[in-house]
């Protein structure tokens, strides 16, 4: 290859790289394609093409109940690990279940009932091998919160559970027609900054909460919120009883340093496991043995022996307590869905298997549809319970299955062991469970990686903490969506300088090294040219313009004759876009400007051509590269006499 | 330069083009350029900076009041100019201004008040030269709908009066926060298309409200819907008055001529600009001659004389009306902002000048807070009004003062004149008007160039027509929003293939001449990665991947060993971008597959850098352009036997 016998593509139309338009496309095609990336990106259907009839139906089965897909596979050494995991579960299953339900308000042996069914159901369904199945504090919280407001748990306590299951049905509804509907991405919305600040501020609320239990208050605030709760507290310093606090703290002690333990030793990971349930034995024999219950030690009482009752009709399916239960069931539904599949994506990562979101949200639906109608409230995949289950050395499901048995023989025979519980045992354990959630490392990290995300975190849990858990929920999500909007409505544009002995051009900013190119200015557009940023596009150029010619003026150098912008991260424009660009070409028409364009992308060519803006601009005034871009202009700025370093470094582009 | 001498870079990590990481910025650096670039992208300080005090305050009241920049060099030419397109302006605004007050249900003598205060007031304040400024039909039917949901006007027409001016005051207070506050963008998030749709289905509205007055009906519907509207005029077929309905067809059939041979023969503009008074005056001797008024043919009756009396005292600021005139003022503000605003930017760009939208709303919004207290409602920029300005040759805003004046000579001795006009030709000039804002020929352009654009400006137009003005507000803005959305969720992502015979690397659909590499994937990434993507993005990476595998096994190619990901287009990335990217790292770990980074961004490599997942990678896989990750990926593929072709390509990138 030679420079010399090289010609110039320069304004020639038959220039040898031309910017393709894209080969025309029915619009039913592309509108098939388009609705397929947004609904079925994961293409679930890939599988089922080409197969017979029976097949299919065998694979349909399989989709649904991934039980079938594994089940023939497992072996004995699966259920001696499964065994271990399962009970390991039970053993924080039943007193975790029994304070979360009553963080909810509601009676304490339907944590047990929670227990017991939704694990069978998610054995059957669930993908996820590392998942164990329970109520969380979160949703807990929310549901006492959202039904509080409408109907006292205390005065009207019949309505209250039959209100909770309905939300519960509504959330299992809910979360299941998300996954059948394939509108999973929704929970993409909930950004990881956005739960990190929500959960630690739901576990601050959470953990506020639990000074009732610990100080032994008869009376406390139904509000949520840092202030209300702080001035509850210490309103009735009189009232706080020092028994119930030493026991509660000594309790959170031993909890904590148990946890302490099995972290630095991850191999002793079934001595914190075992620690609530011990704290509950330990608890309930010191009351036994004290009759600590008769000076103000309150426990939990009694306990109905005896698996779930069928509860479908208590559902209440009328106004006008409906609404209220529907929006409690969305928003719990939705919390709880974003958490179980957190954990489960999470656990699925370090195994090296694939977790399904829309199956997972099918998976959860049923099991709340199922619990909603066998006494249970919303559960979900907690965090806490899988990281023991997959520490436990879980294989699959059956782990799941294991502790639902478990807590079946507790419901048959055990439950009378429960009567002397101390409820503050109970805000013990839950308060350390509720510290593991406040993750505040993550919050600095993110604050050293991105300030915005931690701006969103910090204001989902200023939200939570100083407002309600929906304000915390809806401020961070508002502030999330805010920012995808910002990007788009004022985009990043760049100068653009060569990189030295090279056809590469590069932002100034980043590249210190690159030079301008004299007489040329070159931008990069850094996202789709939309409605919502075509009149800031039209101005910012106007300025960069405005400022490379004051610049030059000041400087005496070369006067700017060509404006390129480099349009290869413009991936869509609209027909505001399109005005946007009509006016652009006809300002810098007006300033005695050249302007042409670097690399446009497929969408951009198609539009481009329709609305013939392509003629307008001049379709040998659009280039492959920038590159060529600049090769043409300095080409036609050294008036034919072409720069010999500028053709060599041009020709390199070409073999 | 020699080829053969070259050394590859491969994962040399000296390579000489290495990706730069921006220099670190202090954070309260970057926030303040950022703030900037959201508020203040158009620099509006940037002529103060370096000037004196009094030169500033000089050029600030220059900067609010635009005549001061203008006045000292307003020639006699320019007023020749300016007096005879007032004194066309003023034949036009009279009787549209009685017509749309009747469509607003407020007094006529309203309309004439709102082309006499406002006008003045926007000659002082508004930097576009071309605007004449007016009451018009689409707020001026919101007005009616919305306060009409409140208040009966024929009932309680003075309650309904105040509170007309109070959401004018509103409306004003509004657009000039938007102004000052520098946040004029949010009127960019109503597009073009939603623009186009949702005038062309609130002028069909307003036709059909028309209906009335032509068909000489006493009884009409007050919802605006067709649906209604149509049920209303078909269910009296025996109130139709033919009297009313032959007037009311003949003046409109001789305005439609009229317009008609004015867009003919533009030097005949003021034909179609006088033809409304014309119609007046001829409707109201015609009345007055045969003494219609007493045969079923409706006139506007008495008109009070003399000038605008203050209404100051009349402002509604007291509950329960408050939030009515407020959420009113709100929207009638924001729509009469974006209509005045772009028919300003449209004619400044016909004579190249600029128009400075937030300067424009300070303006528009102190014209409404003056109007308000003098008893005016709600005035913008109307396109017709201002386009007869135009084609009238005006040269500065005195116009709108020659305008203000000869209303004023109007109302001071003319308004008895205006007794005997009947109502029905009022109605035959805004059916006229109307029929020019319903621009079916924008609908197709949309068609053909962008079918989403399309898809927003029907829904705009049937949420008018077959719902209300505001719900097809609400469902275009929403739409609108759901594409930024849509497209940030949704991103593209393509296969990159090789152009012949250069170093290019470009989306293999758009160019089908170019060639994938053996045993490399390249996909480009055409978004920023944010939460809201990351789940999609990890998905449709793997089942890329996926695909190319299953076509290679099926061709028995070269088995897959490189993915590069070019992140040219990839404007930004958030902490759940980053962990997505992490977790691909460690998919593709898992397949034995090498990830290549090609050309990250500034934002991408700062935040790579700081999570320290450039290490993870290692900064070695990361190349400025995919040509040299492919010649490097190349080199490794052959194991350190380069090939001679690929070797020389890689070459040409290097002097």
């Amino acid at each position: 290859m030679g420079s010399a016998d090289y010609v110039y593509p320069a304004t020639n139309v038959e220039c040898s790289h031309r910017v393709a338009i894209p080969p025309p496309q029915p619009f039913v095609k592309s509108l098939k394609y388009n609705l397929k990336e947004t609904f079925f990106p994961d293409d679930p259907l890939r599988q089922f093409k080409n197969q017979p009839t029976s097949r299919r139906f065998v694979l349909g089965l399989k989709y649904f109940f991934p039980i079938f897909d594994w089940a023939p596979s497992y072996t004995f050494d699966f259920l001696k690990s499964d065994f271990i995991a399962g009970i390991t579960i039970a053993s924080l299953a039943i007193p975790q279940g029994i304070s979360y339900a009553k963080l909810a308000n509601l009676p304490p042996i339907l944590g047990l009932y929670s227990s017991f069914i939704p694990p069978l159901v998610y054995a059957m369904m669930g993908s996820s091998r590392d998942l164990a199945v329970g109520t969380v504090a979160v949703a807990s919280l929310l549901t006492a919160s959202m039904l509080g407001n409408e109907v006292n748990a205390n005065e009207n306590p019949k309505l209250y559970l039959h209100l909770a299951f309905t939300a519960t049905f509504f959330a299992g509804a809910f979360q299941a027609s998300l996954g059948l509907l394939r509108l999973g991405f929704i929970v993409d919305f909930l950004s990881h900054a956005t739960i990190i600040g929500f959960m630690a501020g739901a576990a601050t609320v959470v953990i506020l909460q639990q000074l009732k239990g610990i100080l032994g208050l008869e009376h406390f605030t139904h509000s949520t919120d840092l202030v209300s709760v702080m001035r509850s507290v210490f309103s009735q310093t009189h009232q706080w009883r020092w028994e119930s606090a030493a026991l509660g703290f000594s309790f959170l002690f031993f909890l904590l340093v148990t946890r302490y333990f099995s972290k630095r030793k991850p191999k002793f990971f079934w001595v914190s496991a075992m620690a609530p349930l011990t704290s509950v034995i330990l608890g309930s024999l010191l009351v036994y043995l004290t009759h600590a219950e008769k000076h103000g030690v309150q426990v939990i009482g009694y306990l109905k022996k005896g698996l779930n009752p069928p509860s479908f009709e208590d559902l209440v399916l009328v106004s006008p307590y409906l609404s209220t239960a529907i929006k409690t069931g969305i928003i719990t539904g939705v919390i709880a869905l974003a958490e179980g599949i957190a954990v489960g994506r999470s656990f699925a990562m370090f195994k090296n298997y694939n977790i399904d979101g829309n199956k997972e949200m099918i998976a959860f639906g049923t099991m709340n549809i199922v619990g909603s109608c066998t006494s249970c409230y919303l559960t979900t995949g907690p965090f806490s319970r899988s990281a023991v289950n997959f520490n436990a050395g879980c294989k699959t499901a059956v782990s799941n299955i294991v502790m639902a048995l478990a807590v079946m023989v507790t419901l048959l025979f055990l439950t009378p062991l429960f009567h002397y519980t101390p409820l503050v045992v109970l805000s013990s354990i839950i308060i350390g469970a509720m510290l593991g959630l406040i993750d505040y490392e993550a919050a600095i990290h993110l604050w050293t990686v991105d300030k915005f995300d931690f701006i969103v975190c910090m204001s989902a849990y200023a939200g939570v903490v100083f407002g309600s858990v929906e304000i915390g929920l809806v401020v961070a999500v508002a502030i999330s969506l805010l920012r995808v909007l910002l990007f788009v409505a004022r985009p990043k544009t760049f100068i653009l300088g060569n990189i030295p002995d090279t056809m590469i051009y590069r932002n100034v900013e980043q590249y210190t090294n690159s030079n301008t190119v004299p007489g040329v200015l070159i931008l990069e557009i850094d996202a789709p040219i939309y409605f919502a940023n075509a009149s800031y596009l039209r101005e910012r150029i106007a300025r960069w313009v405005d400022e490379e010619e004051d610049r030059l003026k000041t400087s005496g150098e070369t006067s700017l004759q060509y404006v390129i912008l480099d349009m290869g991260a413009v991936g869509n424009i609209d027909t505001s876009g399109i005005s946007m660009l009509e006016e652009v070409k006809k300002v810098m028409d007006r300033r005695e400007l050249k302007l042409v364009l670097a690399n446009p992308g497929a969408e951009v060519m198609k539009k481009l051509n329709k609305s013939k803006l392509i003629d307008k601009i001049g379709q040998e005034w659009i280039y492959l590269t920038v590159g060529e871009a600049v090769g043409a202009c300095n080409f036609l700025l050294h008036t034919c006499k072409p720069d010999p370093l500028k053709e060599e470094s041009e020709a390199h582009n070409k073999v």
